[in-house]
């Protein structure tokens, strides 16, 4: 797909840091034409005096290396850098691979004149293998000089894997002190069905908000954001998203001022997850799926997980075939008791099916028209209950199972 | 896949049943080379003294109508015939889905003086659209003079949709009353992760069994067959397992007889269940799942089908590659709370994974060369808790992607 939502403002700058990316030969050289030459894959967020520090991560149980160090460090509230690798996710290497990320993070933060405990790691890439320590170890004082206002641009570059562009958004919000930007960038385009976080992301603020109250934000931008994409139902074992206020700015003073932030921070949030959709891995299509009139909010996820899922769906999706049965078939297997007889469906504004019975005159060639588009929206009704969900899906496609026969994860 | 199970007994005849089939028109014209003739899509099951009945059903809420029907008269436990088309599931058709199917089984009955309370209807395919009611009736004369004691055979290939070939196993079974058979047949090969029974499969046997035996036989039989295969993991609207028992053998007398008609049963449910599994859509490879240390069967079998259903690992099971990371992260997000320090994993005899550590020499072309195959066993440990599960789970290709764009489940 072709969308694309980079920073409307001009460059990435957040006061009160900076960033690099440097190639630490990690994932190897590109295969593509032209690409010859070593790609950016450690990449670091610097701010040297210290920003307050909120994260949310991978629920999966063999989270890696990295993640389990920054929840422990998260503890403290601060952070002085982030230092992320692609090309090496760090997971599923024991004893050993904690105590590698452990090493570069001390080496870092004797470069930086930091407490090691405040470097957060992040990794993206091969499960199973060990980091590359001696490469990455050599490659720190060039990263460290590579150091700008302008770094999170080679940085959203430096963290892909199979993504085909980097994904980054950019947010200005009026506080009652000042202005403050928010600027969001993320990776991920496989093994992405986040349920805390995606597989890679970095938020930055000038704002001032103690770490508390940041984390509190956080998790509400992500509930309907970050957790409400999916692309293959693989829930990776690194998603890390980290939000880190430097203070550069004025602070959150007063409910008007929190709104204000807490929509930017959405904002910023919502334009990465539909980022990280729409570059599924071979993805054409990505279909909003709706559901309403569920018991609960959790049931209402459910069904809309279950269709976003099912390889039937997506295949349809792919297709762009109203192929609605598969949809409603998905709905019945997620383990929601709803009443058959009261669920309904529309394909767009198309109505194909009310409380249970095929709508009289349903127009199929209206809803091909809908599936032929990009972007849509398949609406889901279980009743009247009070709980609705909405889910961004990606569909399937002969691409995404080449990638993924090709690409080790 | 190029396995096949078809009885080694001679024909397909069971001592008190008949079958046939016949081209009504349902499913259309093939479209490959030679195969423009009608199709088989409309077929029938006979047992003029009557049989007792067992069934196991979709657990799907939106159970297709000629499902409903079945549960409904499975609760008189006798049977006379099994009407069974290809081309359309009815499914979602409303209110008249249902009259269809009542309409179909009541001219059925006439035809054979049969009450129609003792019709059992089964159909699979497109959801969403009526049964050519019409065109039925009209076939129902031929269909009828087209049953035989060895019809079994053609209706085997009537019941298929996107199957390459029938799936049929048998066993003779010594009861101390004298030897009885088992016949089984089955299709599916798209929206295949049967919670109770595979999309569409009848077994007949001679055996005298009251009702309330054959249900007991027929679930346990289920258990670690239908229900431990998963091609796409998408549960189908019409999973219909129905199990008939003649009684123009000899009855289970005593335990003995009870234990070798189960172990018979059960080897005509694996035998159809792992043909299921090699016939699944695009499928070029099986994997044998099993989990073992779980704390329960049920958190072992959450995890063998995280395993077996991720797509990740599906193409990585495409390409042969021993990307075990995906294995072990699919097992992390399955939801079951197992401690990753106790996780261990092997492809065939080859040990990757012990108690959470990288196994030393991991020797990663002896793995390759266990994918290269067509089955394999993939073996989960959690810890030392009592709960195990397999489950066979089939690869993800393109073909699989293309078959699926291409036809209207």
């Amino acid at each position: 797909m072709t969308s694309s939502r980079l920073p409307k403002v001009a460059d990435y700058a957040v006061p009160g840091f900076t960033a690099g990316a440097v190639a630490a030969d990690i994932k190897g050289k590109g295969t593509g034409a032209g690409s010859a030459q070593p790609r950016l894959d450690l990449a670091l967020i610097h701010c040297p005096g210290g920003a307050s520090v909120a994260g949310v991560f991978t629920r999966n149980r063999m989270a890696a290396a990295p993640v389990l160090l920054c929840r422990e460090r998260l503890a403290g509230g601060s952070a002085r850098a982030v230092l992320v690798n692609s090309g090496c996710a760090n997971c599923m290497t024991g004893k050993q691979g904690r105590r590698d990320a452990e090493l570069l993070s001390r080496e870092l933060a004797a470069l930086l004149h930091a407490p090691a405990a405040r470097v957060f790691p992040a990794s993206t890439g091969v499960i199973g293998a060990r980091l590359p320590v001696e490469r990455m170890r050599a490659a720190l004082p060039a990263l460290a000089a590579s150091l700008s206002p302008g770094g999170m641009e080679p940085l959203s570059r430096a963290i892909m894997t199979t993504d085909t562009r980097p994904k980054a958004a950019a947010a200005a919000v009026a506080l009652s002190g000042g202005p403050v930007r928010l600027l969001g960038v993320a990776k991920g385009s496989g093994m992405i069905a986040p349920h805390m976080a995606t597989m890679l992301s970095f938020v930055l603020t000038d704002a001032a908000v103690p770490a508390p109250a940041l984390q509190r934000l956080l998790k509400a931008a992500v509930a309907g954001t970050f957790n409400a994409v999916t692309i293959d139902g693989d829930t990776s074992t690194n998603d890390t998203l980290l939000l880190l206020a430097s203070g550069a700015g004025p602070a959150l003073r007063g409910p008007a001022d929190r709104a204000a932030f807490a929509a930017g921070l959405r904002q910023v949030c919502l334009a990465l997850a539909e980022e990280l959709a729409a570059d599924g891995e071979g993805a054409t299509r990505v279909a909003r799926v709706e559901v309403a009139g569920a018991r609960s909010r959790a049931e209402a996820e459910r069904v809309a997980r279950a269709v976003g899922n099912s390889p039937l769906v997506k295949t349809a999706l792919a297709a762009g075939d109203p192929n609605w049965g598969r949809i409603a078939c998905a709905a019945g297997y997620a383990g929601v008791p709803f009443d058959p007889a009261r669920f309904s469906l529309s394909i767009g504004e198309v109505a194909v099916v009310r409380r249970g019975e095929p709508v009289p005159g349903y127009d199929e060639a209206a809803a091909a028209r809908v599936m032929a588009g990009e972007r849509f929206t398949l609406r889901v009704s279980l009743g009247d209950g009070p709980g609705a969900f909405a889910l961004l899906a990606s569909d399937f496609t002969e691409e995404y199972v080449r990638i993924n026969k090709d690409y080790r994860t």
